[in-house]
């Protein structure tokens, strides 16, 4: 079973290796047939090893940095969440994130649904 | 169809509401058949309007304040999140808290998830 002090650890390591722009350690905190909503309503959904990997390798392309706005949370079962902001690399936008991450026993993460809207562009 | 600003306005609404001591007002921001998992994995669910005015009206018994950690997020679909922080009435506890919310098309919410863990209790 996945611990909360492991979930907590996974989505600091997802900070983390967003700003080494390490795609490859991202797309590996997940397991290979896990699914990815970013945003949540307004783009078809990433799912599976060989898309997962190409979705975090271009991330870090784009991404310049990523900054927690408030401390992790967990929860009583298998999911975490947290919000935070991204500072995109090409220009000077900010987009204001709250990601929700569900992991399976093996504390990988199986559901990451990230929720921005258009007025959390700055 | 729900707007981005009138999902942003509902959970500025449940913050300020809490505030103000006013559990009716919160219940009244739900649906009839609406659902609250609060703790996500650690409570059974609270479920349609019978239950979510108890739930609500004992909740402002117990909540001292309830404090913002970051800007509301919104989504490109019926979703909206926020991190905050209780702080509780009767001892010294904070409990730091991300809400995500649905709404159906009617600007009412129809499921709350609150995610926050043993490690939340502060």
């Amino acid at each position: 079973m996945v611990s909360e002090d492991g979930m907590r650890a996974a989505l600091q390591a997802y900070i983390d290796l967003f700003n080494a722009g390490d795609g490859g350690g991202l797309a590996a905190l997940f397991a290979d047939d896990a699914r990815i909503e970013d945003p949540v309503g307004g783009a078809k959904t990433v799912r599976g090893r060989a898309e997962i990997d190409a979705f975090y390798h271009r991330a870090v392309q784009i991404v310049e940095r990523l900054e927690l706005s408030a401390a992790i949370r967990a929860s009583y079962g298998r999911f975490a969440a947290m919000a935070f902001e991204i500072q995109m690399r090409h220009d000077e936008r900010v987009i204001r994130v709250i990601d929700v991450m569900e992991f399976n026993a093996a504390g990988e993460i199986v559901e990451m649904k990230a929720y921005h809207g258009p007025g959390d562009v700055l």
